[in-house]
């Protein structure tokens, strides 16, 4: 498969932005040394461009991104692709809805992956990004499509844009990469304050209706309030 | 309602100035993405200027910034405020010598609000800057004026200028946005250095003799030591 | 009192290096937005400079800085100088070896003196810098000797730069300036990596005789390993 | 001994790239003040480059890093090598397959150390990069052969290119100075996720199988994933 001339201009976008889109990683401390990796579905075709193998994030360029099929097959790049590429490239073919993936071991959420337990919803800020809890996913050996198949799995009809995959750690979704990305912030972020919160006692959930009303609120209004006409 | 033209330069000079504090909330780690605001009264008028919603705070400038009435409706401004501007507006209506609001959902103080449980006075630059524990405000939607009701009704004859609200997060206030920042970043400081005491067994409050006396010190005379004529 | 002319470029020398020594501070975290002060004893004078009141540590600059007598009078300065000015000025006219002193509220160490727990030395680092455990002192409040006496009573004959003053914060000394900013840092470092050790069950504390090997060869040969003659 | 002609070239790379690595163990949070060394073993030769001691971080320069032979013993340098350069030279005699070794004193990892317990391997990144727990080493007092034989004895057949040294902090090995700096860097890393995941109660550690599993396709795969030919 090569990439239609059709789309070289989406692609030189895809590569710069999802470049950038590491720099995010490294900014909110989401990721050590090469862990952690963004990819973006390319509209339009059954192509995805994502970060290359155990390159420094200090080095990585738009150039040096890889476009890949859905197969996780390498389409054009001068590197090898991450060694997610075949848990980015199943939850692409399984969720159309998906435009951006994202993986990382960041600290807290990891802590909460290796327990096993998911992250309660008890403050409103989790109501508003994750309509719930942070659900754990199963335990799945890289290699194959284990990863990917929990992913789906645990993500397909949940409102939670962020999975612990057990022993593992997060994985994200969203309808872009920037999106991917700032749920992968955003699960580190709460993934951190419930841990302070419920390491001096249990913490009472949000009832559900609070949650839902949240939820609600902030999927369909937040930063799109009416501004004046001029 | 319009910006009145005797306000226009003092108008500019506080959408600088609030621009500028949102750079304090990220140096001091109380924000994550795009969470977290700050506004500041216009003096003179029934008008606040506050940050634009979801914006990142790269992207922040003095002309993004919003100028609101205090029924939260746009005066001017190229972008929807934040979606908390109700909560603000509220606060500069119900307690005229506030001059600024901030809100964070900054991580170890949110952690106190989750639990429901007041921040004690267990160090003395609580008692300098809180006069006191920090004290916990009712559970509230975003959507109505119940968070602005919450904040008043717990700060009103209270030495605190900051509130936890319950399962939220903290809001504070100040005789202006740089007071109210300060605050904000001082509440973080102490909610963390309370919650590593606390962790390892229960700590005795500071008895209230010595609170009254750090408090009313700190208030009246830090930064203030006579300096020499010349 | 005045500067004697003889001294004057020594306090110009001590103005730049005490305004530098604060970026230490920021550096390694250990303060918050103006909380932490440094000061610099002037040899062959009984004088100090220390940092202005009240300033944000970006505007701190070596002419901000505020030459005061031992007496903590301000003697050159166009600011006030630090609250703390007073307990700094004891310690300079009760222990003459001292050249610096630097009070922070550095978090975790500030932890350990809210619960009025001494750092006990489980780790050689804490062999090495403090020779022991990091003592308790007395509970004191700002305003007249009781703090400079507390840090001169507990750190007097004792091996340990650093004092974790009750319900207050750390308090380090040092032969000059950048050895007291030293002692901050550390007295940090340790309180942190303790902390952690410590959360998850009790520590035992090094064998004396191991502290006190460890302690002598830090002090006497590191830094100091003879080198080639050219 | 003095440096062969032949080496000169060698030993000016292997100067800057230790010099630079330094800089890995600030930004990943590593080291406080001048706690922390990497050195590098000079291929061809009995000889290896180490930080020199005492000297802070910002004033590290390629020219300031010090040559010695594997008995410690200094072959070209103006200053004095890091006091921790005979553990250095003992790792390198014993073990010829190492081609860098590092030392730090990062909080996660020391507080395991405090404790002297290992640190279980119950997340997957661990599996990869460690292949099994990180081990404790024997108590050892610097100025002897006694550490350096106890990271020897410890990692000797060990899949762990990382020991910690009881009471005392983290060494870690690799076929060259990066690999080595790379094994530090993840070592506080699964120290602090390990610390957070087992604060809140026992984690189970990963099946052995699955442990052999992860770890053969990480030190066998990862990174080298084939391209395709253009």
């Amino acid at each position: 498969m090569t990439i239609p001339t059709s789309l070289t201009e989406t692609v030189a976008k895809l590569r710069a932005e999802v470049c950038l889109l590491h720099s995010e990683l490294t900014r909110w401390g989401l990721v050590t040394w090469t862990s952690g990796n963004v990819s973006a579905r390319v509209p339009g075709a059954d192509l995805m461009v994502i970060k290359p193998s155990g390159l420094s994030y200090d080095d990585l360029t738009p150039e040096s991104m890889v476009v890949c099929d859905l197969d996780g097959t390498v389409v054009d790049g001068a590197h090898g692709p991450s060694s997610d590429t075949d848990s980015h490239a199943y939850v692409y073919r399984a969720m159309p809805e998906v435009g951006g993936v994202v993986h990382t071991h960041s600290p807290y959420a990891t802590a909460w992956a290796a327990r096993g337990e998911e992250i309660p919803c008890v403050i409103t800020a989790m109501a508003d990004e994750f309509g719930g809890p942070i659900p754990i996913g199963p335990f799945a050996l890289i290699g194959s499509d284990d990863i990917g198949k929990g992913i789906v799995e645990t993500l397909s009809g949940h409102r939670s844009p962020a999975v612990l995959m057990r022993s593992h750690g997060p994985f994200t979704i969203g309808k872009n990469a920037k999106a991917a990305v700032k749920a992968a912030v955003m699960c580190e972020d709460v993934a951190r304050t419930v841990h302070f919160a419920t390491l001096r006692g249990p913490v009472q959930p949000l009832p559900q209706h609070h949650i839902d009303s949240l939820y609600d609120r902030y999927q369909n209004v937040y930063g799109q309030r009416s501004t004046p006409a001029a």
